[in-house]
């Protein structure tokens, strides 16, 4: 079941240089896996943007929301997430 | 070089429900040559919405717009471009 | 899986009183199947709004789009879908 | 007399981890008192936000308003009340 | 119990000058039969614009809802409702 | 001359308990005054949140913003004025 | 006192070219009889767009409502309001 | 002096085909005379949408405003200008 | 050539009542000199907001942008600029 | 490849005098460096805002991320990217 997310980043002011660059590190780990998994299909960096649009492939949304909620810059960011269905004139 | 694009339809209210079904038609036809020839990657209903998220491989912007203004359904549909990069933290 | 969606209706001005009726009627009868049948688990008038709120239960984002697409007033309907998940703080 | 409302909660970049948890705590004590009471008739998470949608059950606005800005964590959330009406097509 | 009420007219292109007139009579009656039985307790024209505000004392959302789509003029206007409270400070 | 204003407010995080329970108590006298001596006709609380629809009777503009802008609470608070006037259907 | 309005004008299609252009005969008309008698103290045009800005000069709400509903394309005009009052920097 | 402006064309639905291309053979010279003359310095398609942005090189702002009236497709367009001034960074 | 201009104030919380009243006393002064060399033709307070209506007579953008940077308070204000044509109805 | 982007600059209240016009200096050499690459082909402020419309001539999606992500005070500003095609109408 495919969901579309938009994902926008905005780190506090207060947060160090290297506070940002550790969660950054654990973001790419957590994302990496996901994506080995199979639940995070697609990430694509929106160009000009701290953001990204990413496809998810979940069983749930509780599956979905506790993914979402998992990523360590989840604090820091504004989600929007869009329901997909499959496209009638959709070849796959 | 990737894009994501919405495209919402709105069918004028004088449109008969032949002519109508006859623009789906051709918009399948047309839509599925470009999923066979690998511009349209991937293309999804919003769920209760007549409106699709699309994923467009291509060259230039000159070819996304020739590609997207020849859409029979072009002239009723909305549609916004986003701009894609590579994610840094995208395995592929 | 729960789902909540807003749907607002408007008819176009060419529709007759008399299939307006007819299509209400559909649409009742639509309706109170789904809830019979426990996809639609509460529907609500949004107050002073040709509108309402409405929590479904279905199995996938594809059965739900199934549905909502086929409510009769579908075409005169602009319906916006939030996926739920449980609340940590819920006791249900 | 039912009401929707929408709660998205934003804390201040000031608050400890401490202050946060405790606050959360005192809401969910707050938030189970309300559900066993049948005043708080649902609570769901918005899927991938820091938000929640809830129905209320309550005898007046003012009622409703007292509940809300008892809630621990009301100086920190945005709320939007939606007044709710049977609809025709409900069954129950 | 008292809501605020923004009510914008929209009539459609189609109508005659006629039947709009009759409409607004229709309108006058119910809107001064509403005053008078003290459920419409104010009423004013925001200046420039073919709207109001209006003040609401009912029992309830399903009164109100009731109230509200028994205006002739129901099917051309947009309602937004807003529930209030008692306010701390006021002396009534 | 009526005006319906919608005020909104926020207090900066830097404020203690105790500076914004002295600014409430400010805001309660001189809301009070103004009640009594008419300028203030009605105060409400919008439900869920801290904001206010008042309606003011003034003689002028400048009066009215010599009103707003004396209010303790005025620099924590967005203000959004209407201007009312008279309705054909009112019966006051 | 002092009032800005922004002023829309959006004509129904099925207008002919001879009733806009007669209306806006009436329109002009009405226009310099209200610069010339002090109520509309300025009027001017929004570039590229079939708008204006104007200040008017009325003693009351309920005359600029007056006004500004006698504007013969008054139907076809979507108005803003916003009361003004005396700026504590103007020389005027 | 330069002028950026954003034109959204949106022709009713009753133009047939052929007064849309005689509307869009107008533009083009119209539209090419002022690129040649040096008051239209750039114009470029907004891709997948029927608007351009364009560069305007104008005396003023009346001058401005006579030329973008004087587009023959002036009627179906909604215009956006944003006054543009030298950038200090700027090597032109 | 007139321009309209919508200017916000809104000063961040770190300001004390010193640096606000000093900053205050340079803009009424840069103020009241723009006016009287006529730049500056008219100034209004919005009511029950700490903004203004301000309309600009300059010979180019690049002036009115030297303008608008060149008050003491710019950088806590935001702007939106309107660039205004003589309106056909207007006898000035 | 033309792409029309809006930058709008907000520096966060802490930042000292000293450290934007630091950032301020950066920023213009690797402007200027864009420009005489050729790859940033023009820069206007927007009169009365800190923000500017550019537009860029690049090979591709991700060349443009790259140069975007790279200014110096890329943190501190929100951009909107907006691809450019050629337009019909053009004589260039």
């Amino acid at each position: 079941m495919l969901f579309l997310a938009r994902m926008d980043v905005q780190f506090p002011a207060h947060l160090s240089t290297g506070e940002v660059a550790r969660m950054q590190g654990l973001e790419k780990e957590y994302s990496q896996t996901l994506q080995r998994e199979g639940q995070l299909v697609s990430i694509w960096r929106v160009v000009g943007e701290y953001a990204n649009y990413s496809v998810f492939d979940v069983g749930s949304n509780d599956e979905l929301h506790q993914i979402l909620s998992g990523f360590p810059m989840y604090p820091f960011m504004k989600i929007k997430v869009t329901p997909l269905a499959k496209h009638p004139n959709s070849i796959r």
